[in-house]
């Protein structure tokens, strides 16, 4: 099992916020899933809790892998800044993908690189 | 109420791994928070999750905040990198301390830079 989180890299942020901003997501899509399958979430944490950050090119691209992830029946977080800092308020900066199993994942994201 | 997650400035990775590193830290110590006090857990997320993340100079300074953190009674999660990229096995990268109360975490992290 595995947790990804695509990180859009056409915003340009520090890599302590892009760091926050990934925490966000996968914080969030962990809580969905432990919510909604405690089982599955025990397993992912038992085996090293597999996060993954992988390449997004813009807003476009995470909306869509989330109408993907949704289709599958896997849990998501999308996370707008608060914009205190940075960037433009409101905006997407990263999506969080499962944890699920990986080759389930692999059907959403199997085409993106890694960060 | 706030998170950090203090990274280590001196180690040599990606804007990617950095980011999973930390989100293993967060997601961890809030997982403990949410065992120990889900009050306070459930404060924090109403109000936001506020992640910050810090520059760790090193190795050293990661576990003494994990001391002081300790002896202020603050949840922490010390992540070391499972080593399959980039860096040694067993490298400590990140410190998740709290969520907790602002004044609180200042005075264990109030002279760090953002990262």
């Amino acid at each position: 099992m595995k947790q990804v989180i695509v990180l859009r890299e056409d915003i340009d942020i520090s890599k302590g916020k892009a760091a926050a901003q990934v925490a966000h997501a996968s914080l969030n899509a962990s809580l969905k899933v432990r919510n909604h399958s405690k089982t599955s979430f025990d397993k992912w944490m038992d085996n090293g809790a597999k996060k993954v950050v992988l390449k997004g090119e813009n807003e476009d691209q995470l909306f869509e892998l989330m109408s993907i992830a949704r289709a599958l029946d896997v849990s998501t977080s999308l996370v707008r800044d608060a914009g205190h800092t940075e960037i433009q308020s409101g905006t997407v900066t990263a999506l969080g993908i499962g944890p699920d199993k990986d080759e389930v994942i692999d059907r959403i994201t199997g085409d993106l690189k890694t960060y």
